[in-house]
């Protein structure tokens, strides 16, 4: 474990996280720096990155800030990364600030940052991917990543991370919510949160009777963020699970980046042709049955053996 | 208009709608020969395709219903398409058999159909694309296209739909969802269903002031499904907003369709790509320092220029 980041190591990395949420060169030679950094560090333990994901509401900010105050305890240096999946258009804006505030600046062991772009979710998945990679280069031992459950943010942490652990309500509906989404597919580890509130058992029931129909049986774990209760056995089963899974966690983390980047840059193509008018004429062909379907596709995907 | 069909030819358009769902050649031939009789037959006014979106629960199967029911009387034919994003791992088994009936089977000018794959978002948008313009071939001049507001579908709906409408709820929170998942801004129309609850209306003046941030104003109804409340009024201002929208829609179906087929194949390949190894192997690459981050990006987008 390298050594304990002063006040301005934390600015740096901050300021690196941002240059990676930015994307393009800059982020690019941070990227390549840290990985050069890893190659010259000792060979030690690779962090656990822990996707957190669920509906909105149900205390994942709480648990993870739970859990972390716990990994503490046992002196793990831990960061956070809050990925927010802010609307291209308003910026997250009519939300209103969801900027994360580092609740404990002074403690160095301790580094919570919010990632959010104006792109899509592709670029969040990049930038997540990325600035799991600084951290590793930072010497974190956990890092959470938590995302909202909704949308393509999600199926990148699910590559991104060691371990995805899907966070529950108490009250019904939400576990279908999450099924719909394809979200308790993802998930290696189901919490139900909120467990002082009635309803949570009855929901841990509903959820392992449901699980019981996949493949791999799933843990369902019931905790209260509230006062503690259940968060020190999760974290023992969270670091469990992990440590099966770690051994080529920093290759998935790139790979993660990789694949972000190319569905990013796909994204980009389509949304030039779509701007300069090539989407309409390649579409114009195929309604006129000049061209086939599947040339046109070939086209946009930019293989341009069909153009 | 074309003739009306009778149950061979519902039958058969049925049947057309599952081998586009499959995808493939057959649906590729099926399409390009849509298409054809598209060319062939005499101009007329493109079917209007109207993107239903909103959370579960809010209600909008019945509002879809009971704006076919208004449509009917108008003499209006209806199609749907109720597009459910079932998950790849259990085929959406988990939530029951969510197959829409078609609950008017002897009216030939509706047309009620499921689509699901156990593909992904992607593949949906692609059939969802494909379907509609088997419906604007066999004569149909509304096509709501039903979705549950998450994930990857939607933004393919965006695309295919001359109208995206957004359904919600009358309580509170629901609005804060939609605005997470992007899906407000998505919206050419809001509408408050369940009006006959309490809050409907505080919900649709929270809308209303929530929008207002925004560029273009979107108008925000109230409706009840159960009643038929506002449901004459929305089909109404669906009709109106919907005129000025229609000049490209079968060439924009296309265009749909192409995108989900560019990208479904990017996601192909990036599986194939986790499956035999060589997305490790890049990553691996980059990792040692032997790989520029772009230069592997492109190697699996697949431009090869780099590799």
């Amino acid at each position: 474990m390298s050594a304990q980041p002063d006040h301005t190591a934390r600015r740096a990395l901050a300021q690196s996280i941002s240059v990676v949420e930015r994307g393009g060169a800059p982020a690019d030679a941070l990227i390549a720096s840290a990985l050069e950094h890893l190659r010259q560090a000792p060979p030690g333990a690779q962090p656990l990155v822990i996707g957190i994901t669920g509906a909105p509401g149900v205390g994942k900010s709480s648990l993870v800030s739970a859990l972390s105050d716990q990994a503490r305890t046992q002196e793990l240096r831990v960061a956070v990364l809050a990925v927010d999946p802010s609307s291209a258009a308003t910026g997250g804006a009519l939300l209103g600030d969801r900027v994360r505030i580092d609740e404990r600046p002074d403690d160095a062991g301790r580094f919570v940052r919010s990632l959010a772009t104006r792109g899509s979710g592709r670029a969040l998945a990049r930038a997540a991917a990325a600035a799991s990679l600084l951290l590793e280069a930072a010497g974190f031992s956990l890092v959470f990543v938590e995302t909202v459950g909704a949308g393509q943010a999600d199926l990148g942490i699910a590559r991104l991370a060691d371990l995805v652990v899907l966070v529950e309500g108490p009250e019904g509906g939400d576990e279908v919510q999450a099924m719909k989404a394809g979200l308790l597919e993802a998930a290696d580890l189901v919490v139900v949160n909120k467990g002082d509130r009635p309803g949570a058992d009855a929901a841990a029931e509903r959820l392992r009777s449901g699980l019981a129909l996949g493949a791999t049986p799933v843990p369902v774990l019931v905790t209260s963020a509230l006062d503690a209760r259940g968060v020190p056995e999760l974290l023992q089963q969270i670091i469990a699970m992990g440590a099966s899974r770690t051994a080529d966690g920093r290759i998935r983390r790139i790979a993660a980046h990789l694949v972000a980047r190319a569905e990013g840059r796909l994204a980009e193509r389509i949304a030039t042709a779509d701007g300069d008018g090539t989407l309409a004429t390649l579409a114009r062909s195929v309604s006129e049955g000049e061209m086939p379907l599947t040339g046109a596709a070939e086209t946009l995907l930019g293989d341009g053996r069909s153009a």
